[in-house]
């Protein structure tokens, strides 16, 4: 791979917040030219200012692409639109459902100005039929409507999110795989397509565990904090460390034998109590305070560095200020620390899609509102300075 | 889009579990034609067996899919998968790092021998280079590596991880896209290429919000059970209903408004307690009873069919067994009830990767074991009757 892989593709991202942004953050670093387009106050996390929280996300979602403002409502800016979609690959967006509809310019419309053309959606519950198709969503509603919370939390607490904001990732990862899907379709038929991504639909295999449990059981299992659903495997826990936490997996009967070599203890192995899958399942308890017993003397790092020279599967609970200094993270290049106008420096990432072949492009800030605006809009549309002019006139861009 | 997107293109899929089976299905649901290759007794998952609870997940991935077995530690299976390459467009592996190299049967070795062949890995943080390259990972130690865990749950509670096995899914759905956008440079370039897909690269961009926090405190956000991580919006949790629980979001000022007017009490939106986001986030306990006593006297759907009447965003906590039935993922025709030789009837998963123009096709049984092991062989390495007998007997495939 001589060249990166989407290389000479043209986009127009109408992403807000992380689900669309995300699919054109993949998509501008796989090498396709990625034109963000913003209303004329910025999509929702730019709108936030650069001091929120917001901004964060932000800028590690919108490097490497152009931006250019267009008032979605003026009826010369939908004019514009249409123009430029003949000169361009991909569209895509992840607004509220039917909004690029109720201004003329959805799928149907701009692919009859461009039948080569992908255009791509990505909302709660996918937009081409059902009940919720109309229905609003974001990550924390869609981890409650696909069961993600009620398998999530101790027994006797309440149901809970995770505050990884993955429904949101994973539909946005699911989009671009689409699009590039459709894009690899097109050099093969000539033809564009329609993509329809679904959160819910996202999510669903997520649950796998969970529910074969649930048919084994035939019913809801326990929550289990965070032991195995099925309280099935055992070790498969969170334990304690001197310095914090500590995650051990033992999914094979020689991993548990081998975790008892790492602990000094081979004994152990052999031991009724824990001798194989059922009587660790049954003794689970003092399982679990035998293994207490041996993490809680060690670091974090310690116990990590000892069971990974074992073969046993585990990892220290990182905190976020561990995981931004990550040295595996910074020596692979997927992080890289970069300056931020309100917080010094932030760890950005590159795109998890890599090859050995090629590196990624390098990080740029985030482009400034409108940034493009002009440029983009005399290449793709033909508009010249006085049209221009008076365009931003009537707010149409 | 007349015809499936990966229309042609054939694949052998070494995956395991989750990630690389996930990836599988996806390939295989675009129309790719996948061949399932794996051991003697069978992948983790089918070495289970179809009355434990790793038959569901089996049965859900590996629909629509070819099985060969190949002992790759024979010297005969790995000359035979040498062959085999050279007429498929694809091999994947989410095996342990090296495991392939080992068997003189990797990337390099498999590349050689056809030079337009992609090659793609998944594990747990990437075999290019960094000083976890080595390192064994699964879903749970991947959610505590990537701060994942240290951010979910109480405030008061330990760290959590979600049942929910989102970092496998997420690697897989980036195998997939990393697949893809190479098929689609490769119709640009002729070229194959090498791809390096790690779980801890693709969960990191899911804390998002949790480090736009951390960046704002200066340290690290309490876990904050069901509230925004920085606890600078409200509503924003999950409440009571007279049933279970229902989740609720407001992330505009509008959204309060309008939830205010579908909870009969407009008068709320103006309250000097709840008139903005910092007065919300300051009387936040008080604005949850507030919502609390509303909810709590619904049913989950009660709830949610008012607020999305009005345009705020929630959702019932759905249980699985409310999921495997849900009205919407059945009429869109993303779950399908299928019979299972042990559970009676499974709800099994259509891919999340949707057109308009075309309907993914239509759910198999998961193959046997080896079901096609002789007549795959025939047809890509040239074997026939005699020398697959023989094969068999040296325990090769």
């Amino acid at each position: 791979m001589q060249q990166q892989p989407l290389h000479g593709v043209t986009v127009l991202d109408f992403g807000q917040v992380y689900n669309g942004p995300y699919c054109g953050f993949l998509l501008a670093q796989a090498g396709a030219r990625v034109i963000k387009v913003e209303s004329l106050i910025g999509e929702t996390l730019r709108a936030r200012g650069t001091t929120s929280a917001a901004s964060y996300p932000f800028a590690m979602l919108n490097s490497n692409k152009e931006s250019i403002t267009l008032n979605i409502k003026s009826e010369q800016a939908q004019a514009l639109l249409k123009k430029m979609v003949k000169s361009v690959d991909v569209v895509f967006e992840n607004f509220a459902p039917g909004t690029m509809d109720k201004y003329g310019i959805g799928a149907d419309s701009l692919r009859a100005d461009n039948p080569q053309l992908v255009y791509a959606s990505s909302t709660g519950y996918g937009v081409s039929s059902g009940p919720y198709k109309d229905y609003l969503g974001m990550d924390i509603t869609l981890q409650a409507m696909t069961g993600v919370m009620s398998i999530t939390g101790e027994d006797d607490g309440p149901p809970l999110k995770t505050a990884a904001a993955f429904a949101d990732f994973i539909a946005g990862t699911h989009l671009y795989a689409a699009i590039v899907s459709a894009l690899f379709s097109r050099t093969q038929t000539g033809e564009g397509a329609t993509v329809d991504i679904s959160m819910q639909d996202c999510v669903f295999p997520t649950l796998s565990t969970a529910l074969g449990s649930y048919y084994v059981a035939g019913g809801q299992p326990p929550r289990a904090g965070n032991r195995h659903p099925g309280r099935a495997l055992a070790p498969y826990n969170v334990y304690e460390a001197a310095d914090g936490h500590v995650a051990i997996i033992c999914i094979r009967e020689g991993h548990w034998r081998k975790f008892c070599k790492a602990m000094g203890a081979p004994e152990l192995g052999e031991d009724p109590r824990f001798v194989d899958f059922p009587a660790r399942s049954a003794n689970m308890d003092e399982l679990d305070a035998v293994v207490n017993a041996w993490t809680s003397q060690r670091t974090r790092e310690e116990v990590f560095a000892i069971l990974q020279e074992h073969g046993v599967i585990s990892a220290p609970v990182k905190r976020l200020n561990d995981v931004i200094n990550d040295p595996h993270l910074l020596a692979r290049g997927s992080l890289e620390k970069r300056p931020h106008e309100a917080f010094g420096e932030i760890a950005q990432l590159h795109t998890p899609i890599r090859y050995r072949d090629i590196d990624p492009p390098e990080l740029t800030d985030p482009p400034a509102l409108g940034e493009h605006t002009e440029a983009v809009l005399a290449e793709l549309a033909g508009i010249d300075a006085s049209e221009f002019a008076e365009l931003k006139d009537s707010e149409a861009v």
